[in-house]
């Protein structure tokens, strides 16, 4: 049950209402969000819910069946919209495309994706400064002194970034330097990490875990949502099967069921959904087609070069055919982009 | 090793070629499909292959390094087409779509859904009248007096039909009332099966495994053009998952991945791949921009009173806004349908 | 619902009963087994099982929840026996080893393996004939040739066989050379093929599907039986996950699962489980102590030279210290085997 | 390759190492734990190690192909004995058995536990105070302060306890309040916390991953050896398929596969293994079988009353005939065990 407050409710409305939960044997959780306030809480037994609509600060109840509340369709129809920057919002319908090296790995590097995104008129750019690597003898990522340039060069040019957050104490290191912060697979289910960025103002982008159900992804969205975030984005990037023959399985099921069951923002990450680089773009233009409201793409000046997955990323002439072709399906779906008109159109 | 040989090679020739390839340690299996003959080898050492190249009624020799060989387009980079009927190819660049309902139920339903075909312009009818059923308490279909039946009515209206055959013994009995046969998912490593379906001269379409790889689809399809057929169609289906949110995870990973490393034509069954009525119709738009070559669609005039699968089927209304779309997305893809042009156009 | 009839039940009496059956809705599918007859019927509605109870020519009326019936122990509490040979059981609480080659391959392997089962008082060889090879290229077996030798040897030793039929004409062609009929992965839901082997009168093993499930296997179960075969044995060998350090993932969960809700005797193949020769005997004494009815196990006399599957099959030497392992075990379980005392003891 | 050196190497010594190391083109990463100090690198090209082996302050240079190395067995062939208490050693070839509830409840609740652990002769106790829950309405664990109050409890009882820790900052506040450390299967891939605990001079038992690999497990031992701790136990707890019976698959191949590669000792635990109450005792003594080290289960004073996975939970009967048969079964494979004799013995 979601119990919606009046803005600034008295507090002793908000001890009313509480009590009267406690009494209906409820155990109501407090969410504070930047836009709202919240009581919820799971209901086992029938409850008259009027009993709670009638009190004094209630401005709405709403009865939720499923087991995540505040991430859920039924009692939030409408899409949620993202601000990501004065250019971009996502889940207004319109269409936002990030792209960006796997590593960040050196200033002339960031500039020269930045121009190319800046040519491309795509606004958010993504890139790992703390990377999640199998091996600890692999490059872990340049870390927080990377992060800084990056954003201050990023910012310069008009451009948000996304970057992946693997552990709480970097959040408040992360955050005068970054945009985004990006949830990675490994951590779909580290729950202190997802309730501590609860806690922040800028949007949380929560990616799908290596072998994490539908469900597993909006109680992880819950996770940030009731500790006081509501600017979450889910993304699809491959589940982990007994097929070799590819990276990952890229499963666009999760588009329309993602978008059936949550308001929640949907992108996914064909790059890392297929993990080889000549089928990036056809599985991109899938994604499209299938619903999603953004890509997250990985692209290099010289992929053969990049300090990690090098044999999944797009280089610039490949990335801005795609650009073209994505552009071209978005009008045929009526939808808006805010990428530069290119001179490409063929679907590959 | 692919041995081409001469289309009417003397017999004499044959023989010398075959005992050389022995003395080399082959052991060359022969392949007569309708158009070809082939010699078929495993080669484990490295041979040079001008010793067979040179031999009167050698046209060409190609070295193939897949476990596949005669499907795989290491030795033919073009891609194979088949005549479905005279309205109907498939594997030349156009798009084939074939609809119709899980189970065939009775006549009157085959005469409502053929119309509904002709009027869209769709020249191929899918239905089951063997059906494989987990239990063996549910409907098994009406056997082969339903399929004389769809048959009869289907070849009156100019339509080709497509159904599955589960038995050896169903392959002879079935052929004067069929067009296209079917291998089922869980069929998809019934080698006798699929070794007795290489003597037919009907294309065969044969369906991925419920847990099967790209590999075991090639190499099944690979039975049947070993044992002389190649009119061969390949279908993703969706494959079994953790995932309990759909009944399969489409994979359309698989459709690019097929089109590199086979020149068979690849189509894509969304209502099995999802299994959710309302979702069908995304996943069908996602699958053309995936590039494959056809749609293999449930369709059914009432879903709600279907014999099986109505969960999943979609009525004429949905189904004729879906064709639309398709036609629409096709035309942005520059590829070919014979459907006639519809009405409706909105992409979601 | 499983109504027991009984043994000579007039026409009359049956007749009745069905049309008793069609009144209240029912479909009754009749069953006659070498030692029963049933009728079982899916039940959608509350019934009065006393209205059928009643009725002359019937023993019995049982209430099956589970949607398979006749393989269920919520009607049949005690575990079926079958009777392998004058010296096997199975089901019976003692323990059954079956033990031999993945391929029969000439008849001086036959003669050597049932050498060495008879030394160590083995009575049921394993081997294949008919081999389901994923490459057509690769050796598909010696055939029925094959068979009849190694079954004319094998009883001239007092040693039954089993061996896999893959299609539905090989059942009446191994009939007279067969003792046990075995159902591969890759047939475990080739329902046409289940369906015939319930109309024979000698056991059947059915091995669970690559990416079967336990309700899989029941069901698979399920049609030989209501075909007309009790004589079934359910066989865990290992499913595909996306583990690549070995063939397959045991999955010894599935035998208690398996005898808890079935009353057939459930075998385990650790050979095909893990798929390493030097793992594969722990794997046979963790399946001994998960409660299984038997094992199935490939050996050879030079495993390095074995047409196939020789790197998951265990040496002579490898072997007999296996079984004295499993004799020990046994004892500590309180298990009666008919295996020869043999001398070594060690638990590996 | 490692480097092992001396144990007070000095320091111009070390430079000097790690400068010819940089020579051949390795990046070598030192590591310190408690007994020993290496220099670690990952060799792309073929090295004489004997270049290296000759310098002063080294003791050996083990080349090592896997892509883990300290956990590898390449370079260590014996087994590492960790002590847990004066009591308990695992990983020396006897058996260790830690058991407790899911959820630390009350000091009852703990007096209980304690009390039946000592008179089973049982010396490490399991409970969660950080508790991973999918849902965030769910209880979270009664956190540092049950955790002190057990932890004092248990040390009056002379039991170890081992506990999850979930998060960077829980390591230093549990630091004083526990004897061993728990990584969960949904932080199998938290590398930062993994890292962090290689800092710490207590041991550390990690979880395979929900759909963890083997090789996945290895590679986060490796991050916690390589940061300086070699306390390791590794541990199965049942991998996620599409198997719907039970909540997770054992996966019992691991045990003997993880102890061929690995010197580090295995745990199981069948709790989660499996997931239901009943096959708990069936699925330990099958993993005692497998050759593991020592099983991980979960116990309760009553079950049915437990804050959570009451339904995978042993009561006190239960949990001591099982102790009683695993003791039997230990005897039978010849491993010591601490546990006190008890009285019951038949093996199901």
């Amino acid at each position: 049950m979601i119990i919606q407050l009046e803005k600034n409710i008295k507090e002793s409305d908000l001890e009313r209402i509480k009590s009267e939960c406690i009494k209906l044997g409820l155990k109501p959780t407090t969410v504070n969000t930047a836009s709202s306030q919240y009581l919820v809480s799971v209901v086992k037994n029938e409850i008259d819910i009027r009993l709670i609509g009638s009190l004094s600060g209630v401005t709405d109840v709403h009865r939720v069946s499923d087991d995540y509340k505040l991430v859920s369709r039924k009692w939030k129809v409408g899409y949620t919209t993202i601000e990501l920057n004065k250019n971009s919002r996502i889940g207004d319908g319109s269409f936002c495309l990030m792209a960006g090296p796997c590593s960040i790995e050196s200033e002339s590097q960031i500039r020269t994706v930045l121009k190319h995104l800046k040519e491309n008129g795509i606004s958010v750019m993504r890139g790992g400064v703390f990377k999640p690597r199998t091996s600890p003898y692999s490059f872990q990522g340049l870390g927080l002194e990377g992060l800084k340039l990056w954003h201050k060069l990023a910012a310069d040019n008009g451009v948000s970034i996304i970057s992946e957050v693997m552990a709480i104490d970097q959040i408040e290191k992360m955050y005068p330097h970054i945009d985004i912060y990006q949830v990675g697979a490994r951590n779909a289910q580290n729950f202190p990490l997802l309730h501590e960025l609860g806690k922040v103002d800028k949007p949380v982008l929560i990616k799908r875990g290596m072998s994490g159900t539908i469900d597993d992804l909006l109680h992880a969205a819950e996770y940030v949502f009731s500790s006081g975030n509501e600017k979450l984005i889910l993304c699809e990037r491959g589940i982990r099967t007994f097929e070799r023959a590819y990276r990952n399985t890229l499963d666009l099921n999760a588009v329309p069921i993602l978008k059936d069951k949550s308001h929640l923002p949907v992108v996914v990450d064909p790059s890392h959904g297929i993990g080889i680089r000549k089928h990036v773009p056809r599985m991109a233009l899938a994604a499209v087609a299938s619903g999603c409201d953004g890509l997250l793409l990985e692209i290099h000046p010289e992929p053969e070069k990049a300090f990690s997955d090098g044999q999944q990323t797009l280089n610039f002439e490949e990335a801005s055919r795609l650009y073209a072709d994505i552009k071209q399906l978005l009008k045929f779906f009526g939808v808006e982009c805010e990428m530069v008109e290119g001179s490409s159109a063929s679907g590959s």
